[in-house]
């Protein structure tokens, strides 16, 4: 399947071409270029998992909305009078028009600006001026899309079918969100970096911190872990095991409660880690006690923290949104397919709802490590896209750093590809996100 | 035939896909969306139909010319010496080259800058530097194109075949067009829009004043059938009658001797209106004397008129132009196809000929109704095309005030479709531009 | 095979449609628009042929490297400490990622930003930090690509098996090479014009001076042999020829010792013309010294001249690759396929390499003549491409000046059919550049 010739491929070849990828090493171009593997991703990937769209605080009055838009949809999450949040699809039943434009509002009836065909919250149509005799209303109201809030973030998928399920995942990370208090939280910076890349390419990069040493100097100075990982000696692991232990007994004392603190976050193993798992609870650099330049916190306590204990939590919230939580703040990643070719990255960060920017927190100081991390990351994503647009690129070996490459992989390949190799996909111990 | 896969489309899937739209709705996403439909549409609407490409007035002396651009052709239409104009193909007959570049000049020869060839305004070949022995001239004229012009508007058909027959079409709008002077007219402002959007969402947002209440506030304070259609009670109903009568013997009186002044001009049922229709004339907002903001008059009165009457006719110049015109101007919109989802809606204010800018005429009073209205239309053009890109999307109903789109997406399958398809096609008595 | 419907083409209708090319015509549209005859082009015209990427005073020092770029190649020639100058494919054997980023540089350590793997300038792979136990680092170096220094000037060929034989090439050019000193020459500028056209109507702008005087006022300044060419008369030839005798015998006289010295470069026959092949050496504008806007010098005098013989040497130096050169200065042109109709053109500006800018040459006098007559040239090569976009385009005939795009499109033609077709090639004797 030649990338590029524009030949389509049939059904058949991007089979087989998903069985020929060797466990263990990046996938083949077609996979980060190819219109019709992006048309498979679509089918198979994007509607059958779980985005996070956005966060309850972003829409708090009646009528409030946000837009969730990933390849060619637009979705709306919108706020009704009882204070229920629903998902429709942004597409209007009279000629297909867009419904609402603007990112975000208040709409307290949804009205269509092409021509006036009013919705309701909950998408029925209310109001279709001027339709025929034989017109149903009943018919046409705006297409619904799934949605869920799990302690304050708002949760679409794009599944025709029942949505896949979701309560055992609620089971096993509420705990986590709970201590961090993101129900309560509210969003204090929200960036959008448009990537030149495969959305792949985009979570490929956040899933492993092998290149953190090379290519996110800041990072390093804030996260004890890459240490860690920068040298691998015996020695820097007994040095980082150490200060974790030290770390581990004063977070424990500060009242984080929960009993499972500790390197690895031990989910219930029946978690469909395929969509949503945990990865670890570890602490910052010494007398770091929040993700800041300076160590110092950047704004109030947030959930079940009483003092700082210098940590920060990671969570995978599905294969498109992760978590990384400090006691002070909340920073939530959204890797959004655009084309085969472009992804964007959403870069959410979250407070206490009560903080007050100016006073509680500074807007550049909060978002500095993720921020500049973030530009890095774009600009090493889009240089691997290019490489691979490389008639010479073949696929290279992951190093013992990317396993959590291997289980996304394999779970990319098993849910796209023949039936057989779903079947075949089974636990897998090596990976956090995707161990599957 | 999924629109996102690249894959290609074979003939007969079109030609099902065709057939299979439902009519009263809109057409499924392929026709709005898909390079091969576009392709078809190449083949069977663009080269089979008139285009208004200008006004006789913007070329008025020997030599002048100006370049037409639609999908990837460009036209030249050029007066010669004796004042006749031509139209031909821009591409030199040696390596291909776009003879002339700029969008409008004077070129009493025209010389290809590659390299040098010169042809005659009627596209005769006059030199060729250094070609060998057996280079015949008279076998590389410029290729030429159908125009005809028809109260000074400039016509073309990219047609291979003899173009389309014409004489009925001019026999039944000439008076219309002679009651308000276009051909004694001249250009007073053109403004091109570029709209990411397939043609087709262009056109069919002209043909409809459903969406003139949500989408035109300028526009419903200047037309009053706005009000009409907005409200729609028989109590609207009988005011709008009754203003109409009104202004209908005003109309009358003021010597616009047009027999058939109406509502809905009564073309000769013999005239392809798959291609050419007429569709109303109706009076403006009440005490409103023009299209302008404050209803006062914009120019010195055109044609047959002896004072204003405060009415706007409309008609439909080929599937891709129409007109709004008043006592004292015209307005052209041309429709032009470029790309599967990108058009342009290029708008052209005629005044009377001998009308001075600044004396006779300020351009931005002139121009404002439909600059601003244009501005929405293509905002809320591009809002339909992208949502109608969305997996959810399916063809909606027409309503009651949208019988043109009916006609219009009838005429539009019939053309593309199997040809029995045209061969089904019969006189419908809804639209009034379409109405076939 | 259509060009706008997005339909794929099989390669047996490549075939055909190359076959149909009719012998003193320009190529059909899909020659210079469709991506599947792109596709080919890679794969038969851009892996088998050599371009020059640079000049190797580029890269003095160990560890200096620059990049060059076709299509979606990336390259890197990087000198090592031995003053050796290596090639490689820009692409990281981990993940595929662009290794190097900068146009130009010094890389003492060929380190990937992403994961820091690093490679020494011969391309091994000297560190992979926390690779398994099974990772072979010999296995894992960045691929080879051929790489041959002539004269200074920097050959890349994307070949897979050998690289096409070089060393007749190598005997038959490196005298006027040497006699212009490129050897010993240095950089002065560089430039790249981006062209929205295919690669070819590049390459055939390049081989013709038909179009010279039509488009190329400046050049016709300076250039003797345009006023022959724009005329054509015998008595233009005869004063041609008188003056180009006087030159000849004062070049002579002059110390310009090369024997074969004349208006033709009687270049050995066997040298594979279908890629390197001479042009000409012939006398500039009369009393013009070099190729300035006022005929004086632009730097000091090179190689083997020992005053100003107003004369310019013609090269070709593969399909991709020319060279027109002064006493004082020579300039490379660079084709460079991007995309199926976007194209780069590189001019580069060499001068002695001992001359000091701002003090033995001026660097706008010095590129005045091609940075003015490339722009001149990205111009009409563009509108080449907009017109052949037309439907109504069709190939036409050469003048008696294009026999070298004779000879090119043999030649392309030859390589990119049937192999049947490669046999029927055979020596012509129109062409200097592609006579073959």
């Amino acid at each position: 399947m030649p990338d590029h010739s524009g030949q389509a491929a049939d059904p058949g070849s991007i089979d087989a071409l998903i069985e020929a990828q060797r466990p263990g090493y990046s996938l083949d171009q077609a996979f980060y270029t190819h219109p019709a593997i992006f048309e498979r991703d679509r089918e198979r990937v994007f509607r059958n998992h779980w985005f996070m769209a956005g966060h309850a605080s972003q829409i708090p009055k009646a009528g409030d909305y946000l837009l969730f838009e990933l390849a060619a949809e637009s979705i709306i999450l919108v706020r009704d009078a009882e204070g229920a949040i629903h998902a429709h699809y942004n597409v209007c039943r009279h000629r297909g028009s867009r419904v609402l434009l603007a990112p975000a509002g208040n709409a307290r009836a949804i009205t269509c600006r092409y021509h006036g065909w009013t919705y309701a919250p909950d998408g029925s149509l209310q109001a279709a001026p001027r339709m025929g005799a034989d017109f149903r209303p009943g018919d046409h109201g705006l297409k619904p899309c799934c949605v869920r809030i799990v302690e304050g973030l708002l949760f679409v998928s794009l599944s025709d079918d029942p949505a896949p399920a979701l309560d055992d995942v609620v089971a096993g990370l509420a705990p986590y969100l709970r201590l961090h208090g993101v129900a309560d939280a509210k969003l204090a910076h929200r960036e959008t970096y448009a990537v030149r890349a495969n959305w792949k390419l985009t979570v490929e990069n956040y899933l492993e911190c092998y290149h953190c040493k090379p290519a996110h100097q800041e990072y390093c100075g804030v996260e004890i872990k890459a240490d860690k990982i920068g040298d691998g000696s015996p020695a820097a692991l007994a040095r980082y095991e150490a200060r974790h232990r030290v770390w581990l007994a004063r977070a424990t004392a500060l009242g984080a409660t929960m009993p499972e603190f500790g390197t690895e976050l031990p989910l219930d193993v029946s978690l469909p880690r395929a969509q949503f798992g945990a990865a670890y609870r570890a602490p910052l650099r010494e007398s770091y006690l929040s993700a800041t330049q300076d160590g110092k916190p950047a704004a109030p306590l947030m959930g079940g923290f009483r003092d700082y204990d210098g940590g920060e939590t990671a969570l995978g919230l599905g294969p498109f949104t992760y978590m990384l939580a400090y006691n002070d703040h909340a920073v939530f990643f959204q890797f959004v397919p655009r084309e085969a070719e472009q992804s964007e990255i959403v870069v959410s960060w979250l407070v206490h709802g009560a903080a007050r920017e100016g006073v509680d927190y500074d807007r550049a100081r909060l978002t500095w490590l993720w921020s500049v991390t973030t530009e890095q990351d774009k600009s090493i994503i889009e240089a691997n896209a290019a490489g691979i647009r490389s008639s010479r690129y073949e696929p290279g070996p992951s190093s013992l750093l990317e396993y959590d490459l291997d289980g996304f992989r394999a779970w990319y390949l098993a849910v796209t590809g023949p039936p057989s190799r779903l079947k075949r996909l089974s636990r897998r111990g090596g990976g956090r996100y995707f161990g599957i």
